[in-house]
């Protein structure tokens, strides 16, 4: 929160868009840990060059250990972010597959979506799932789709936690649908990190699983993938031979070392049930202050991440309610994440059956991994301030 | 330059590797410009959001005026380095022309040479072009060679300056070529910046250009590529629609930000002429040190970048000459930029028609942009001091 004299402080309650920067990883650019020793090319063999790997090496296994995950049996590879990643394991899933066809769920982030088109130009078959009225992707409807799509290889792009309404896809019906199918699974694990109780360990059986280091407090332009071995994608990004062949392109080693040093923090810090206690106080109090007049999208629904809450306000335009909150001094989203600039119907709405107006007036609090009930109680004479305006 | 109590100053001299983050840069991670205000996705549309998209315009505008490249004529996307925007360039334009073909100098990098398998894979033609001894590329010849590819579109990957011997094709020889063909002109720019006098303004009729940011003191991990509108590239990363669809993924605003301090701090601060004369004295003193025993790879060349000396010291095992300079505090180049951990002949120097034992045995010294006659006074005495060792 930033404060100008005479000013309140300013409430940034929207983390699912992006996470503002861990100053434990602001502070490795500043100091001689990745600016200075570390600024090598890690492809070097001199001093410089060394010390550069030594870096990028010690943030690779900070990341696997954070994450649970041995080396004996994935592949990370750093990258640009999680946009980058869905391309590289759809795209290279398709090309080394003959016949491939991709599922997905109908609810998914638009960079799972935006493949659709151009893997369907190229022959390939799409399928998308349907979620109930919660949002919930039910498993069994799922495997028995895509075993109509027998004897094609699919890769099931699994969405762990959606960004709009919190709802969770356990990682435990994405492995009952692999066992039913044999689909590969590629897990988005955007919006897991310090948002639900189990984004770490990784459980065995995942297939590939992307992050984008810019929602848990490390720079925008990171992400990594973790990628079973021997799973054989080719690369999206080719060239020098970096990263064992997987992505070419000089190593971001300040990048690599801030998504060490973020997740950590978090892993550290992230407390869920104060998480939890602070979201169920937020819903409480805004049944409380609006009755029927909002509802929370994903209420009901089989898991919801700790931190976000999807206020649907039928009747109301959601960049007019999003205004008012951003003048009463909070951020907050609206639509999906990436697109807020936008105002049309949120797709994830759409999908969980809510009309084009109401899929138009949802807004979006998301909150950090560290919310607990003492800061929420701070958040709430504002945010229910602005909701009675609508609501009464 | 580092230095611990007793021991004499570390001197970088692998500035075609990678460069040190500038302190200018590394600033914006830390202050309140990119890290504090700047923070949010410039696609949210409240406060911290808007303050991240005028950043974003701001870097944009700078990149722009610096690299004196017009909005009108061109787009400028940013993305997470060279190897990133060739795979895109060079991917988009086979994709969306079909009968397309690819050509490429025969000392161009890695990451060029890099999308001729899976070019030739998908169909596509590869016109690899011939260097002279100097590492001089005909144009003449190259427009005769690439005109029998027609009616085939054809794109030609133009590496402005070599990252191993400095060697300059001239953009005028590129137009003409693309006067001469119809050629698409993608330029590979990463090595222009504080290297060459004339790095900028781009001139009129390049079709695209790209550069990566930590070779002139940004950030690893970013880069920037400027394509004529109406071009027509699909892109290579698909998902949310940033950058008005043609690299999806939220915005690296910081690193836009880098991109933009560092040129600008180049443009200010890079003398080519003294930067010329601190070459030339190395040059010399090389020369008068080693006779025929060192010679000096794209010597005589038609342009050469003043801040690059590729030393083939026949005989000598690149990788041992490297270790020597290492250990008497000097960090040097050997082999291709990007693939220096591995000791195999230079394909450049290969394709100049040195043999394999000569191809295994250069070293690269590479100098930042504002090296001067008095700096390099400097580095002489270790410089020399190692290479008697192996010359005497």
């Amino acid at each position: 929160m930033e404060r100008t004299p005479g000013s309140a402080p300013r409430r940034y309650l929207d983390h699912n868009a992006t996470s503002p920067l861990l100053p434990v990883v602001a502070a490795l650019a500043a100091d001689g840990g990745a600016a200075g020793g570390g600024f090598g090319n890690p492809s070097s063999t001199h001093q410089e060059g060394r010390e550069a790997k030594r870096l990028l090496d010690e943030a690779r296994e900070g990341v696997l250990g954070t994450l649970g995950a041995r080396s004996e049996d994935f592949d990370l590879v750093f990258h640009s972010g999680a946009t980058e990643g869905i391309n590289a394991v759809t795209r290279g899933f398709a090309a080394s597959r003959p016949g491939a066809a991709f599922a997905h769920s109908a609810t998914d982030h638009s960079a799972a979506l935006a493949q659709r088109g151009p893997l369907e130009a190229r022959g390939h078959r799409v399928l998308p799932l349907p979620v109930n009225a919660r949002g919930d992707l039910d498993p069994d409807r799922a495997a028995a789709a895509i075993r109509e799509l027998a004897p094609r290889p699919v890769l099931l792009h699994w969405t762990w936690v959606n960004n709009e309404t919190g709802v969770v896809f356990p990682l435990e019906d994405a492995l009952a649908v692999k066992e039913a199918t044999g689909a590969t699974i590629h897990v988005d694990a955007v919006q897991s990190v310090g948002r639900i109780e189990g984004w770490r360990p990784l459980p065995d059986g995942v297939d590939a699983c992307t992050w984008s280091g810019h929602k848990f407090g490390a720079f925008k332009g990171t992400g990594l993938t973790l990628v079973r071995k021997g799973l054989g994608l080719p690369p999206l990004v080719s060239g020098g031979g970096q990263q064992g062949g997987l992505r070419a392109g000089t190593e971001n080693v300040l990048g690599a070392a801030g998504l060490a040093a973020a997740l950590a923090h978090v892993a550290e810090r992230h407390d869920p049930k104060a998480q939890r206690e602070a979201k169920d106080l937020l819903v409480r109090e805004i049944k409380a202050a609006a009755g029927a007049r909002a509802a929370v999208a994903g209420e009901g629904a089989g898991r919801t991440s700790a931190q976000t809450v999807c206020l649907v306000l039928d009747g109301e335009r959601s960049d007019i309610v999003s205004i008012a909150f951003d003048l009463a001094g909070m951020a907050v989203g609206t639509g999906s994440a990436c697109l807020s600039g936008e105002l049309r119907p949120s797709h994830v709405l759409k999908a969980m059956g809510f009309g084009d107006e109401a899929a138009r007036s949802a807004v979006r609090l998301s909150f950090s991994p560290y919310v607990d009930r003492r800061e929420m109680e701070g958040h709430l004479p504002p945010i229910l301030g602005v909701l009675r305006r609508f609501v009464t």
